[in-house]
């Protein structure tokens, strides 16, 4: 089956997916503007600088939107992140980053040739980005090297746990340290409301096919100030070029697709405190039906709609079965849900994003009668 | 008009759009594919290796494809250039590339912090770019810096007269003076045959969304030998993840379009021989209905679609019309054409790609009539 149909047949509780679905008039927008360069039609050289279709509108948009001096759109998250890193830092350079930080944040540090230098999180079952760490590693960098880090980078909710970290706090121990921030907004921008200026952070990266309900790869970096002008420095014989975007980025219907979707993110951020409400009912709800058996990792209540349970009582129930570990994954396909890793048992990350309160109940009423075999 | 729209409508001769046309399968997997991260779900860490959609099926055609020991996708001919670039070469290192090469060339060599040296095209009106001035280049470079460049780059035909250059013989050149080539051809692959190992070249780069009639931003990147072991080297720390591609690139419906267009790009290029003679046939009748007012730049006769033509003609004809310099642009508009940048009659570029003889000669009457006016 494919993705579409199984968007449209399923409840799909992936956390890579829920926030990422699009709506109709994204996918008309994306067949407009299938073919090849459509969008460069009326470009005169600058892609954001298009007046028809209106991606000028566009990035003063997301500009105004993330609170930041300028805004681009990237081929993603980690294409933006490593702008940040390439922009800012040279090789050998010590990037500081929280001990949740995604694979690619990583990967985007090796390829900038970065030395990583983790802020640990706290101890299980919270795992935790604090304040006080950043500085303490902040503090050990610059006693070690003589002279702060290149560049911090803080994962404002994780992929793991879905912990919402402190980002105002972090961010004014980073401003004191003097060292830049970027934060990575893959979960939350696009979910939640975020100001950018208002926590403090100097640059943000996003995704637009995690949490904007854009077709992707599509992604969107900002910044602020003296680092904004940097970031988006233009090249010398090509002075209607940027240098980090390689001259435009998102050509095509990924960006079409976005100008469709900031609409419908512009309005499902002020239902933020819902979404909530729905993860923190649900992941109670759970940990009563587990009766121990289940536990929600992270913050708990939780910030977030992705979540990580713990769930021993599932692999305990999986042993009795024919299907053994993959039963779990049967019994929800059964009940029409979908996004859990087949063979998973022990523990399982799932988001109730986008879910009406009453698909949140049948979610949890299929734990339950799972939980009952 | 939405750019579908207009490609069902027009006859459009944008040499960036002709070969870009998605068909009708390529538009359905892109609309079947289009939320978020789709692609992904089969994922086990591996973007490249998913078997369902058969990635890694794709991946291996590819390679096969473009006969070099690996490819992959990127988001586009500038990323995969930029990979290139910056795997190979260190800060200050030297990049010897043609005197035709497209600005995201020196944009990505100017992120990658390289220098550049030209090797010069040719007098007009042929601007031709030979092995000989490769030949002279690299051994001036090598005379400077007393050892060879870090890196070649030739445009396998450029965007600006479509000339075809000797890829062979400056692949040969290259490898006696022991410099790695990188041929971009995003012009070529996808449109006509191109076989990166016989004509020698070390690395490729592709645009899917110029040349592949796949939606866009999607590119290929393939190397060979030990280049592509380097190019495609992973992370210590996460070693399913390549460094280059910061993990995975072309992520979403962007590579099953790419994946729906390769069979018919497979066939489209063993018709190369009849869009050349579309071509040449067009250029000729050109200037003949110009009598010496519209001449044909770069190779004459012409080896690629994209064509390039002073006209002095149209431009004085515009001296004339109420339009003035528009109305080249308005004429062709009620002919139903479309793809030319509004004001321009002094010289314009075009493309006759997978038009029919007979749309060709209605093309080429169109022109007649407006050099009648």
């Amino acid at each position: 089956m494919h993705s579409r149909e199984r968007e449209e047949l399923f409840i799909n509780i992936n956390p890579l997916q829920t926030a990422g679905r699009t709506r109709a008039a994204v996918r008309k927008a994306v067949t407009r503007y299938v073919d090849g360069y459509s969008v460069c039609d009326a470009c005169t050289g600058i892609l954001h600088d298009i007046e028809k279709p209106p991606i000028k509108s566009l990035t003063r948009e997301l500009a105004e939107f993330l609170n930041v001096d300028e805004a681009r759109t990237t081929a993603g998250a980690r294409e933006a992140k490593f702008m940040v890193m390439h922009s800012e830092c040279r090789p050998g350079d010590i990037l500081v980053l929280d001990g949740n930080a995604h694979y690619s944040t990583h990967v985007a540090a090796s390829r900038a040739g970065l030395e990583t230098v983790e802020v640990p999180a706290g101890p299980p079952p919270f795992f935790k980005i604090t304040a006080d760490a950043y500085a303490q590693t902040l503090a050990e960098v610059k006693a070690r090297t003589g002279k702060p880090a290149a560049l911090a980078l803080l994962t404002h909710v994780d992929g793991d746990y879905g912990n919402l970290t402190n980002a105002a706090a972090i961010a004014a121990v980073c401003r004191e340290a003097e060292v830049p921030l970027l934060l990575n907004t893959a979960y939350t921008t696009g979910r939640m409301p975020v100001d950018v200026r208002a926590l403090g952070a100097d640059f943000v990266a996003c995704s637009g096919h995690k949490s904007w309900g854009a077709c992707g790869p599509i992604g969107v970096v900002g910044a602020i100030g003296e680092h904004a002008a940097h970031l988006f420095r233009l090249d010398q014989r090509f002075p209607k070029k940027n240098i980090e975007l390689l001259g435009c980025t998102a050509r095509g219907s990924n960006i079409m697709s976005l100008m469709e979707a900031l609409p419908l993110v512009k309005q499902r951020i002020k239902r933020w405190e819902e979404e909530l409400e729905n993860a923190r009912w649900f992941a109670a709800r759970m940990e009563h039906i587990g009766k121990g058996g289940i536990k929600l990792l992270g913050d708990n209540p939780t910030n977030h709609d992705l979540m990580r349970f713990a769930t021993p009582l599932f692999h305990e129930i999986g042993q009795r079965q024919r299907k053994k570990g993959y039963f779990l994954h049967k019994e929800l396909t059964d009940r029409g849900i979908t996004g859990l890793k087949p063979g998973q048992t022990q523990w399982f990350k799932m988001s109730t994003y986008g879910l009406s309160r009453s698909q949140v109940e049948y979610l949890a009423q299929a734990f339950e009668e799972i939980a009952a075999l």
